[in-house]
């Protein structure tokens, strides 16, 4: 800045402006530490084949990038319902899943009403719950962060929405058909699966929406598809309701980058299941190899990351560790109250699995 | 999809759920009318220089695209601030400038609250209004589209939030740095000033940040900067304030392309910079020519586009013999209720200018 920052007018006289409600909230933040081993975003440990990516390069070289996207993104949407069985009309795509979460809030919830999730679980559903002014109910998971299907069903029947995260983030737990069905069968609740990790593991809702039309499924790029630089996610639901949560998502909300990217990521979906196979056996290897380490308990998981507890030492002494001496960044979720002296590790290359499993060993050891 | 349209359940169950007041706004829409010359977007003709996209195309499939993209666009930031001598930690980078209207909606609004605008200007702002369950008490603008500072004040007085639109899109028109004083003096208002097209004319409200913490400016890379197609905006506000609207703003919600990409434009602001004095000397030259034509209004502009009402035509008329018999598409924003007989034309190249007044005289005459 030009001009020291004296020069700033009375910062209190804006912020007075700000709903409480809002100045009540902890912003999302992530700690930009950095390592070359980068296991604490849950990211895909493979790119883009390279030609792909240079076949999308050449492409976008081609387009006009002072024009806008298309306003309805019809050839990605046809695509996406294809892969899922469902109406082109009933596909809403996002820039990352997050923008279509708060879309269904802000069509949904209305101050004061309840918003059932589990606990613990993805930390930006309580700020988004916060800024549409709703009430958060958080329902905890049961023993191995199970889901308690009595307890939600109870919760559901004051909510007016109530947010499944399928493989839960960052248990790994899923839910059944079971609970989504009497939820819609016996409240009066709208349903948000949050399925971002769904290809790892777990059965998808997207088939229940045929049953009921108070339901939203979620599922992103950034996950299995690899895609987390690029952002694009999305929702599907009944045509009524997309139509809807469509008036509080941006026109022109994903770029033509992405919306490129996108559809070569679909185009390719061998090389994506492929993938997902690879990291699915590698996360089962790595929970036996870390639950053979004696004070170190690995909850079961069905998606690309394990959560660990440990029973010996403290999971910031864990963590501090194993950034520091071994240039390994993992995600420390202990700061949560159920996740004392927990860790959430990503599945990454074979490699990044041996090299953790052996810092793991030494430091709790 | 495979199965039937009857497969679907009934959607009035999901729609039920939706809060009554988006329930009854009209979605954003554009039609998807397509012509050789585009002019109803506001777009810059110009796209970024051949060897720049190769630069960045080059530098981008170097980049993983598996990796979320900072959480902190910082150097994004930091050139930001330097273009506006701004602070850094001012400054919110977002997915266009249309995310930062609604996290600032989304912070500032509580159901009930009144927002002014001025009346007529950017559909969108009512739309997101409407999603904030605020009360949208749109202010005529006077004769020649001229903000009324009096009819301002007055508004402002039992107001949460103003919205400025300078140079105002569809009119054209601007306001003055008088009118956001005396609204930061005499209210207890908070003022967002959008300034999309504020390279093309009128006076930026930046420097008044310096005076006021209630007090948001939107800026854009779509319009003179043309880069429309990768969806970048930024807003502009007190450091106490933008961490406030930053907690609306969802994490990651600019891709590491658009950064890229955001970044070259800046680092060429001289080539940007001359492009912008070709497009107003041609909307200059091309109001001129359009003014001479018996039964054409044009109003005064200081953006990208001018406004012309027809007196002897109506203006779908022109639209649609625009479109079909010379392949000219344009905005026709007639629907408006003070926009009768109008259409709103952006400033393309010299040929589609030439074009244009040709066939607006063969229409009109």
């Amino acid at each position: 800045m030009n001009g020291d920052a004296s020069a700033l007018p009375d910062g209190a006289d804006g912020v007075r402006c700000i709903k409480p409600g809002v100045r009540a909230l902890d912003a999302y933040s992530l700690d930009p530490d950095v390592a070359s081993r980068k296991l604490d975003q849950n990211e895909s440990p493979f790119d883009l084949p390279d030609h792909l990516k240079a076949d999308l390069a050449a492409q976008f070289v081609s387009e006009a990038w002072n024009r806008y996207p298309a306003f309805v993104p019809r050839s990605l949407s046809a695509r996406l319902a294809d892969r899922h069985r469902w109406t082109p009309d009933g596909v809403l795509v996002g820039n990352g899943s997050n923008e279509l979460i708060q879309a269904a809030f802000q069509t949904l919830v209305s101050p004061g009403d309840i918003v059932v999730t589990p606990s613990p679980t993805f930390s930006l559903y309580a700020l988004l719950i916060g800024v549409a002014g709703g009430r958060h109910r958080p329902v905890p998971l049961e023993r191995e962060w199970k889901y308690d299907e009595g307890a939600f069903l109870v919760a559901a029947k004051t909510a007016k929405v109530v947010v499944l995260c399928s493989p839960n983030n960052p248990t790994g737990s899923v839910c059944s058909h079971r609970l989504v069905e009497q939820i819609v069968a016996e409240t009066d609740a709208f349903v948000i699966v949050d399925e971002a990790y769904q290809e790892f593991g777990g059965a998808s809702m997207v088939p229940l929406l045929r049953l009921s039309s108070r339901l939203i499924v979620l599922r992103t790029f950034s996950k299995a598809l690899g895609l987390a630089g690029l952002r694009c996610g999305y929702a599907l639901a009944h045509p009524e309701v997309t139509a809807e949560v469509a008036k509080a998502k941006l026109p022109y909300n994903v770029n033509r980058f992405t919306l490129a990217a996108a559809g070569i990521a679909l185009a390719n979906l061998a090389t994506m299941t492929s993938r997902v196979t690879e990291i699915v056996e590698r996360r089962d290897r790595t929970a036996t190899v870390l639950a053979e380490i004696p004070g170190v308990h690995v909850f079961p998981s069905q998606a690309n990351f394990l959560l660990l507890r440990f029973e010996t030492v403290s999971a910031q002494h864990v963590f501090q560790r194993l950034l520091q001496d071994f240039d390994i960044l993992v995600r420390d979720v202990s700061g949560a109250p159920e996740l004392t002296n927990c860790l959430r590790i990503t599945i990454g290359t074979e490699d990044d699995m041996r090299a953790t499993c052996q810092a793991i060993r030494t430091v709790v050891t």
